[in-house]
């Protein structure tokens, strides 16, 4: 997959508002205003940015909101098709002059608050705001080359984190210190951020697949979920690895190989053109072929980009998986009051075969 | 103010169900329900969590709603007048068997997406679904003692983070850099984290009120304007210092000093029963008195809390303040091309007057 000019990526925006029959097209989302316009709204910025990055596209216009605050720096970010309009006060008072007699304008319901809704509605008149979600999300489900190779920098700096770990965490450590390590290796080793709070959770805490890095110290004896990822260009790694602070159980040597040929099987059910919903059932029929089915508590993999979660949802997408995605592969066991076991890695589909991003190994690591 | 148990933050949102002759009211916003129940929900956690910690109040219920990842959680934060409930799927298949008859359920529309609102309301059938957002909002307006002492906390590591950044900030170094060594610095000193990503902005790039720090060198002679906060417990702190490297100018001095009186002037005119237009208005007379008046392009602030920005939002909000707020001062002077220069601390406001919670000097700092 070439790396998509990003004319060409809104040209794809272009065909949703033919398709369905739309006038324009408002995009709220940051990560899909980035994707589209190049425009970068740091996640800490989200809070307090209002509705800066907002575009509106049309077959004619291609158009960037921002209040003062921003237009500098939109105009630094976007690509020069785009025209940076800047806005003062709130969107519902500055889109109406904007719209050039836009009947139906495609928004996305699932982002925008149900208040923002509402005031654009009554300030739009006979305007109708119809929810295209879902089509845009798709749009940034096939990565190209240049996304593809943000990923494999921010998995490989992840690998690097794993082996620096392996060397630094020892018994007595907390879950929380480890993940402040974390982020602390992230920041000086040139990633952007880390890609969510790290989970790292020790012994039968790691039966909670999404408990928090707390201030318990680890035993002699824990296993370990570490769970975690960096940012780099805007793209997000996420990588789990289960390690054994001092030797493993026969028992829990049995539950890691169940995880392992989980996520073989499902490597192997990965190609183009099998629904995820068909690499999930993979994982889960081989772990419930040792008795561990109902122990598998979440979805398989999700895709990762610009968004930490993004299409495809392996558990329930019946539609074909396509070369250029890239996702996780996430099988698990959780015993509650026992352990909880997963492995993760991320992948990029290419039509010919699966290819791993990731590269930390899934053999027993005892520390 | 004394500390508020929690039973009587939930008899104020039962006053709400009364005021506005609702059945129940269910609570979306994580710093609300936080607030109202104790359930903990990490920022990082937000974009994954669903609706989890989705509170449901009525006259006889206090439940909180969790899918299995955070039940467990949820039992251990929570005060024990809440009733966790155990949720599978999407939250509109779950609300209606929980609403007991309830006609009238107020929602927060500014928290949840159109999207949600729809399919709550398609799910609810003749239930009616009321926005109840800024009634909500206010009851985090006045802060118990608790409260304050977690936002002492805060300003107390703040002050000591700049006292450090006073020693280690040296010419040639960068925003980024001194952003990252912000949050190195809190999460070893005891800080849950940061309270938004730091703004460490050099010469005329902090004539952007929200620039971004970036890779670019100081240079001698550059202000440098630090803008940044912690979170303890929840709470946040935000204090802005504008420090010189190197001898400031005439000039400089002259515009510090525009904004160290305006800020003199706002916090003389913060009182009780002052409305926050008042307030801003005494910051924004000050500078337009020097002929500064245009340069001062923000808000003069913001509550601060369970999130960073809450109400009162002093410029244009025309309530009376009241004995218990917590909110920023912070006039500046911005001058494109050349400098901006900004001074912001943080109050409580008290029957007695007001009182700094951040304590750092605001004479001229030269580095």
């Amino acid at each position: 997959m070439p790396q998509l000019t990003r004319s060409t990526r809104l040209g794809r925006a272009r065909q949703i508002i033919d398709q369905h029959d739309l006038d324009a097209l408002l995009v709220s989302r940051p990560a899909a205003s980035r994707w589209l316009s190049g425009f970068v709204l740091q996640p800490m910025e989200a809070a307090s940015s209002g509705y800066a990055g907002t575009l509106l596209v049309t077959q004619q216009n291609a158009r960037l909101l921002a209040d003062p605050r921003y237009t500098e720096q939109a105009a630094l970010d976007c690509d020069p098709q785009w025209e940076i309009v800047r806005t003062d006060g709130p969107i519902e008072e500055n889109l109406p002059r904007l719209l050039d007699g836009a009947r139906r304008v495609g928004a996305q319901a699932a982002t925008l608050t149900h208040a923002s809704w509402m005031a654009l509605t009554a300030a739009l008149g006979s305007v109708e705001l119809i929810p295209i979600d879902g089509e845009l999300e798709r749009l940034r489900r096939i990565k190209d080359s240049a996304e593809i190779e943000a990923l494999e920098r921010a998995c490989a700096l992840t690998d690097a984190c794993f082996a620096y770990l392996c060397t630094w965490i020892e018994v007595g450590m907390t879950g929380r210190q480890v993940a402040d390590e974390i982020g602390r290796w992230f920041g000086v080793n040139g990633a952007e951020g880390i890609a969510f709070d790290p989970l790292v959770l020790a012994g039968a805490s790691a039966a909670k697949p999404h408990g928090r890095s707390d201030g318990v110290a680890f035993n002699l004896g824990d296993p370990l979920l570490i769970d975690f990822g960096c940012v780099v260009d805007g793209y997000h790694s996420d990588m789990t690895r289960t390690v054994f602070l001092g030797e493993p159980s026969d028992r829990q040597r049995d539950l890691y190989g169940y995880v392992r040929v989980a996520q073989r099987r499902a490597e192997e059910a990965a190609l183009v053109g099998v629904p995820g919903t068909a690499v999930h059932a993979a994982a889960l029929d081989a772990l419930a072929a040792v008795g561990y089915g109902a122990a598998f508590t979440h979805g398989l993999g999700h895709g990762i980009g610009l968004e930490i979660h993004e299409q495809p949802l392996l558990k329930t997408s019946d539609e074909p998986l396509q070369a250029g995605m890239a996702f996780t592969l996430e099988p698990g066991i959780y015993l509650p009051g026992e352990i909880g076991i997963r492995i993760e890695d991320d992948y990029h589909l290419t039509d010919a075969g699966l290819r791993r991003l990731t590269g930390a190994t899934r053999e027993i690591i005892v520390i």
